[in-house]
C-alpha cells in the first residue's frame, strides 16, 4: 500500500517532468541533485561550452598590468603555444588597447557610421542598413607592432601572442566611398572609433580604397566587444592600431593626421609614414616552444604560424641547428593573403643541446630576416636592450637542452 | 587638516590597489561597487565573452525534445538566420545525438585510441603521442542526415539548422592505417566512440585511405565536448553520423558491420550502402529567410550557404521567381572542398509577393535538384508528408509577401 503510493507519487513526479520538458526541454542533468536549478541544461542548449579539462587562457602582458590603473590599457596575450590550426577562438583572441580598459557597452542600435570629409555625399548609416549591403567574408591575422620578442620573456605567448587570427566579415570600404563619391585631391582617410578616448589613425586612401572593410562579424558571430562591437575596421596586413575598433566615422581628408593613435611609432614624414604600417612576413614556432618540455628523443612534429602582411605566406623553413642549415617546411592549412598560414616540419630529436627557428617567404618574395639583420635594419646594437620602433620580425629561436626543456634562444 | 587626513588615507588606498593589481592584475570594473568581487576582471582576461546585445541561441529540433526523457537524444540547431561567412562559432555549433545527451566527461590524460583489426601491428595511442605526429588543418562542414525541411518548419534555423562547419585540426587517418599495416582483404573500418551507448559506424576504408583524420581541435581550440572531446574521426562530406565523436577504437575489417548507428537510414547491401553517405550537393539561403521581415521595397542583398559533400562549391544560382529565371550568385568565401561556402546576390525588391532560392553546383558538375526532382528520385510523392529516407538536399523555397514577411515556401 505505500509502495504503491510512492510509486504514484513517483509517476506524478515524472508526469511533471514531462510537462516541463515540453514547455522549456529543461531537465535534472546526470548527476544532478534534485533541487538544483535545470538552468544548466538550457545553458547547454543554448550556447556550448568547452570542456573542464581545457584551461587554456590569455594572459596580461608581463610589463604592463592590465587593465592599467587608468583603465586605460589593456595587453592581454593569445596562448599561442596552445594554437591548432589558424583560427583563433574570439574567446582568445589578443586584445591591445591604451584608449580604455573597459569596452564601450554600445547598443547596436544606437550605433552610427558617418562617411564625410572630401566626400560628393556624406552619409551615415545604422548597423542594420550596413548589414543590407553586400559583403565579404575574408580571414585575415592581426598583430600589435608592439607584438616583440625580448630576452625575458620565457613563452611563445609572452614573445609572440599579440597576433591572432579570424574570419572577418563585413562591407567592402572601397564600395562605401564610391558611394560617397571621394573628391579629387584627397589623398588620406581618418578613422576614429567611438571610445571615451576617440582613438583614430591616418590611413592612406590608396589602401582603404583596396581591400579594406568594415567588418560586423567575426568567426561567425558579431564582433567581440573587446573587438570592436559593433562595427570594425579591417586594414588587412597593417599593424592592429589601424583596425579601429567602435568605428564610428571615416574621414576623407587630403593629408596624414598626426593623431592620439601615433604616439611616435610611425613617420611623422607624410610620404614615408605608410611603409611602416605594415607587418613585415614572420613566423614563429608554436611547438617546441619556450617552457614546454619533450619527453625525450624521437620523433616530433615542430609546428608553427607564418604570416606577412603583404599577402599570403610562399614558404617557410626549418632550421634545427640554429641557423646554419634550412629545410622546407610543410604548409598545412590554407594559405590565404595577410592570413597566419600552419606549417608543420617532421623532427627526430637526437636528445643533444639544439637551436630551433623558423623563417618565411611571402608571395612578394621578401624572406623574414634574422634578429641581426633586424638590428642592423634599425642601425641599433644586438643587446639585450635591442627594441626595434617598428615591426620586430625577427627570426625567433627556442633553444632545446639535454633534458628536453625548451627556452628562449635570445635569454 | 581634515582634507589632509582624507587625502592621505586615499593615497594609501590607491597604493594598496596597486599592490593588488600587480599580484593578479584584478580591479574594480567602471560602475561595479566596492565590494563586489573582482573575479569579473580575471575573467575579462582570461576567455573573452559576446556582448549582451548577442542573443542568438541553438534550439532543440521541435519534434524532438532535447535532452529527451531517456537522455539519450540532444538535437539542437545552428541559428543559420544569424551566421556571417563559414565558421560556425563552437557554442553554436550543431549537435545531433541518440547515443547519450549528457556528454562524456572525458579526462584526455586517460584517454586511448585503439587500432587493431586486420592489421600487421595493432596500435594504441594517448593523446599526448597523437599531438605529437604530424597533422592537417582543414575547414569542413558537418551535416546531420536529418536535416532536412518540412512544411510545418518557420525558419532556417529549423529547416537547416542540423549543419554547421568549423576548422579541423588532427592526424590523417591513412598516416595511422599505414602505421598500423593494413592487411590485405580489408575493406571497411568500424569506428566507434565512448559513450555509454557505444556508437559505432561502418566506413568504407577507400574513404578511410583518402582523406579521414582523427581531430582533436576545432576553430583553434580543442574540440568541444558536445562535439566528442577529446577526438573526434572526421568523415570529410559524409553525413554528421559518420564523424564519430569521443573516437576510442578503429577496427580493420573485411566487411561492413550493421552497428547501433545503422538504424534502417542506410542500405544493408554492403555493395550500394557507401553511396548513400555522401551529402548531396547543398544551398539554403540564410537571408532573408522564414521568420526575417524586409523593411520596404528596395535594395537587399541575398546572404546563403552552399555545400557539397563531393568537393568544392562551384557555382551557385538565384532565383527570385519561384524558379522560372535564375542568375549567377556571387561567391562570398573562400570555396574550400566539403566547406560551408557563402554566397552573396544582389537584390531589389519591387515590393511585389514573390518566391526566393538557391541551387548550387559542386565541382563534380552536380546540380542540387528541386524537391519535385527529390521526390521523383525516391519515388514519392511530393506532399506534405514527404519525407526522404536518405539525404534531402532540394531547393528551398522562401516567400515573402507584400508586407515584407518572409514564409517557408514549403507551406
Amino acid at each position: 500500500m505505500d509502495a504503491k503510493r510512492r510509486n504514484r507519487r513517483g509517476f506524478l513526479k515524472g508526469g511533471a517532468a514531462l510537462v516541463g520538458m515540453a514547455a522549456g526541454g529543461a531537465r535534472l542533468t546526470k548527476g544532478q541533485t534534485q533541487g538544483t536549478p535545470a538552468k544548466k541544461v538550457d545553458d547547454l542548449i543554448a550556447y556550448g561550452e568547452r570542456s573542464r579539462f581545457v584551461t587554456s587562457i590569455r594572459e596580461p602582458v608581463a610589463e604592463r598590468h592590465s587593465p592599467d590603473e587608468f583603465g586605460l590599457t589593456f595587453h592581454v596575450l593569445t596562448p599561442l603555444q596552445d594554437s591548432s590550426g589558424i583560427i583563433t577562438p574570439s574567446s582568445l583572441f589578443y586584445t591591445a588597447t591604451h584608449r580604455g580598459a573597459f569596452v564601450p557597452d554600445i547598443d547596436p542600435r544606437a550605433h552610427r557610421l558617418m562617411i564625410h570629409g572630401m566626400v560628393d555625399r556624406p552619409l551615415v548609416f545604422t548597423m542594420e542598413e550596413l548589414k543590407r549591403l553586400p559583403y565579404v567574408s575574408r580571414i585575415h591575422f592581426i598583430e600589435c607592432l608592439g607584438n616583440r620578442a625580448r630576452p625575458t620573456h620565457k613563452s611563445v605567448q609572452e614573445t609572440h601572442g599579440l597576433t591572432s587570427c579570424a574570419e572577418w566579415t563585413g562591407v567592402s570600404l572601397p564600395l562605401l566611398l564610391k558611394e560617397a563619391g571621394v573628391q579629387s585631391g584627397a589623398s588620406w582617410i581618418v578613422a576614429e572609433g567611438a571610445e571615451e578616448v576617440k582613438g583614430d589613425s591616418s590611413i592612406p586612401l590608396a589602401k582603404a580604397m583596396d581591400d579594406c572593410f568594415v567588418c560586423y562579424a567575426m568567426n561567425g558571430e558579431p564582433l567581440r566587444p573587446q573587438q570592436g562591437f559593433p562595427l570594425r575596421l579591417m586594414v588587412p596586413g597593417f599593424e592592429g592600431i589601424y583596425q579601429i575598433k567602435y568605428l564610428r566615422r571615416i574621414k576623407v581628408v587630403d593629408r596624414y593626421y598626426m593623431t592620439y593613435d601615433d604616439y611616435g611609432h610611425i613617420n611623422p614624414d607624410a610620404k614615408v609614414a605608410a611603409l611602416t604600417h605594415m607587418i613585415g612576413p614572420k613566423s614563429v614556432i608554436t611547438f617546441p616552444s619556450g617552457g614546454q618540455q619533450l619527453s625525450g628523443p624521437g620523433f616530433y612534429e615542430i609546428s608553427g604560424l607564418a604570416w606577412s602582411g603583404s599577402g599570403a605566406v610562399r614558404r617557410v623553413e626549418i632550421s634545427t641547428d640554429g641557423g646554419r642549415g634550412w629545410k622546407d617546411a610543410e604548409l598545412r592549412s590554407p594559405t590565404l593573403p595577410m592570413a597566419h598560414t600552419r606549417f608543420g616540419y617532421h623532427w627526430k630529436w637526437d636528445g643533444k643541446e639544439c637551436v630551433v627557428m623558423s623563417r618565411c617567404t611571402d608571395e612578394l618574395g621578401t624572406v623574414q630576416p634574422t634578429r641581426a639583420e633586424v638590428a642592423k635594419l634599425w642601425n641599433k646594437p644586438l643587446d639585450e636592450n635591442f627594441r626595434v620602433p617598428g615591426n620586430d620580425n625577427g627570426v625567433q629561436p627556442w633553444r632545446i637542452t639535454t633534458d628536453g626543456s625548451v627556452h628562449n634562444g635570445l635569454a
